[in-house]
């Protein structure tokens, strides 16, 4: 038995006669129907299932956002509206997407450094919440508003004092680009009250992709402490707490699943002094990658299968032009293999050692480095689990010219 | 001063009134004309000058190609295939780019694995060269001759038996899935006497972004003496040779420009045992990057500018989502500065130390951290250099949904 680190079990897709079965289809099937590989397939009921074990899981007053930067396919965006309570966007092209959702524009938020003049005059006039990364911007949300003769709905990005410790990505704490310093934002409010601004709450989001129930909880700990001390600066009560997400799926080979239980148990305890000291406030956790990460998978077709000094090969239609993150060149210090099997042999008859590389000239075009799978030949498809967040959009498409994915919500 | 590794100089580009030139044209006069930020800028002055300058430095006999790959703005590829010998292309959508010059399609070869049929037959009808990168492709290739009535030229893309060291990026030496390993190759030319195909010769491509001259220099000679050992096997004398690129250019701080005269002048001593054993070859070098990467510079501009916790941070309209590199995170394992100027104010009345960040709520969006540059406000204009190669097409333009960057030829 191998001791190496294994991938958490991809459970959340049937297999039938050892077919992967994706939105209640043969994955060879949906193929046909797609009408070509490589093609990304998001299962809408993974992700229901998945906004239903929050609710389980996150005290009943807390709001749900999906931030729709993990996946803005407009589909998946109309498919998690109808599931949660409100939006978060990071640019004027998620607002037009979210805007064509049922979705109260009270309930999307838009966060994001660097926004145009443009897209805060578009944010404002939607009636959407601006989340202020700077004390510059909120000057010029005023001036938008004066301008629109509309109030605008603004939040302040707060800058921890803290950090999230063990997070894929740190989004506060120390010098960053996002949000006002936490010590900054008293003075930032007191200038606000000057300015024609709907005060709306705090936004105060420390990282991303954190798989440590322990580093979550401290961290909510912090947020709301922090919470505490910067609303009593503020010019209105408080109508959001936008405590973030960070919420991480298991990628790499040793991961294992956040203990979500842990994390909603904690945030439960922390609920009392909130409803006392934050009276009518609502509590928001924004999450993207934890809400469709693992409902989607990326699929491409064997069109070579070489041999090459004892190594085996698989050269497929689809690769790093579709999927960079899978390819391990994004924000990855480390390549690791995503957990792949061969879609319709998830088994299979032989197994064997493989790597499965995609159709570019170069060396970073693999998709799976010497990992053991089904024995395939040329017309099998792969599939790439963990693939429903930051695959297709956070890809170079046009490197190569090769033709693009297709994306399709089943 | 510093003795902190520093980039090579950036000279090429004017700079009068201490604002950069490119094409001849003032920055901000070329944003205006442009009508937007972000945008990449090539100068066709430089591309011209870099050819130039490869004809003085290589043996005569030597022909150049240019694989658009590094860059395919149509514009680009036009200029380019009026400068050089012929064209490489990596895809069906860059053959027809590459089709749409005047280049002689026998003159224009065609790498990579995983070619799809549809690829093949394409290649096959314009009469471009396949260079084949298994044994299982040329008989796709055969076929697809037979189909369309048509005799398929055809090159055998070898792995080579030996490594380009010191390279950035490896593209042959040990099991790869590019070409056919030296040590099968006689077989397959064998097998490839049966076939109704055109041999055209060898494709031995052993790496790409080198700085070492004496690493380069050590592959031209193994690489001969590998095509020598080949030729013996060979249906029909070889036409072409395509000995590679991986001619490198200076990114990164501590990195010094290639030493072109030493490259040449080994290759020439090489040419009169080539002309011996290899009568009547042409000898190609195949370079994309090193064409064209010093001729584009990516520009942005300041939208905001943040003082978090005593770093500054000059928040662009530009980041990852067209510079892909430059952020560091396309096949880099330490991230390091391109080199970078406030492109209207080069050096400036007074410098500082500042981080230059993207718009996107990610803290992968990082054009330069920790540099000194000329102090800059909102409305400056930030200039990325070495940006002419791998720049927009290698990076994820969809992300997050922000607007994309226009390319310009100057």
């Amino acid at each position: 038995m191998s001791t190496r680190p294994q991938h958490a079990p991809m459970t959340q897709f049937d297999v039938v006669d050892d077919e992967l079965q994706v939105g209640g289809i043969a994955l060879s099937r949906l193929a046909q129907r797609v009408g070509q590989t490589p093609f990304y397939a998001y299962d809408r009921a993974r992700m229901s299932a998945r906004v239903a074990l929050l609710r389980r899981h996150l005290p009943q007053q807390v709001h749900l956002h999906y931030a729709m930067k993990a996946n803005p396919m407009p589909a998946v965006v109309q498919h998690m509206a109808g599931l949660v309570d409100g939006l978060d966007i990071a640019s004027g092209g998620e607002l037009s997407v979210a805007l064509d959702t049922t979705m109260d524009p009270g309930r999307i938020s838009f966060a994001g450094p660097g926004k145009s003049d443009a897209e805060i005059a578009r944010a404002v006039a939607a009636g959407v919440v601006l989340n202020l990364e700077s004390e510059s911007e909120m000057e010029r949300a005023a001036m938008a508003g004066t301008r629109l003769g509309i109030r605008p709905r603004a939040a302040v990005r707060v800058n921890p004092d803290f950090e999230l410790k063990s997070s894929g990505m740190k989004m506060g704490g120390g010098p960053k680009q996002f949000g006002v310093d936490a010590e900054r934002v008293p003075a930032m409010l007191d200038r606000m009250r000057a300015l024609d601004l709907a005060f709306e709450g705090f936004h105060i989001f420390t990282g991303s992709q954190n798989l440590k129930a322990s580093a979550l909880q401290e961290a909510h700990q912090n947020t709301f402490e922090l919470a505490y001390r910067l609303a009593q600066h503020a010019p209105a009560p408080l109508n959001t707490l936008n405590i973030g997400g960070g919420f991480g799926v298991p990628y790499f080979p040793g991961e294992q699943p956040l203990d979500l239980a842990a994390v909603g148990e904690n945030l439960e305890s922390l609920m009392p002094e909130a409803a006392v000291r934050l009276p009518g406030t609502r509590i928001v956790v924004e999450l993207g990658r934890y809400l469709v990460a693992e409902a989607g998978v990326y699929v491409c077709r064997v069109v070579d299968r070489k041999v090459s000094r004892g190594q085996v090969f698989l050269v497929t239609d689809g690769g790093l032009h579709h999927h960079l993150s899978a390819s391990g060149n994004f924000g990855q210090v480390i390549r690791k293999n995503y957990p792949v099997a061969i879609g319709n042999r998830v088994v299979g008859t032989e197994r064997e050692l493989v790597s499965v590389v995609g159709p570019l000239c170069t060396p970073l075009d693999l998709l799976a480095d010497q990992m053991e799978l089904a024995r395939a030949d040329v017309g099998d498809l792969v599939a790439v689990f963990q693939s429903g967040a930051y695959g297709l959009t956070a890809s170079p498409a046009a490197f190569l010219s090769h033709p693009g994915a297709l994306e399709v919500l089943v």
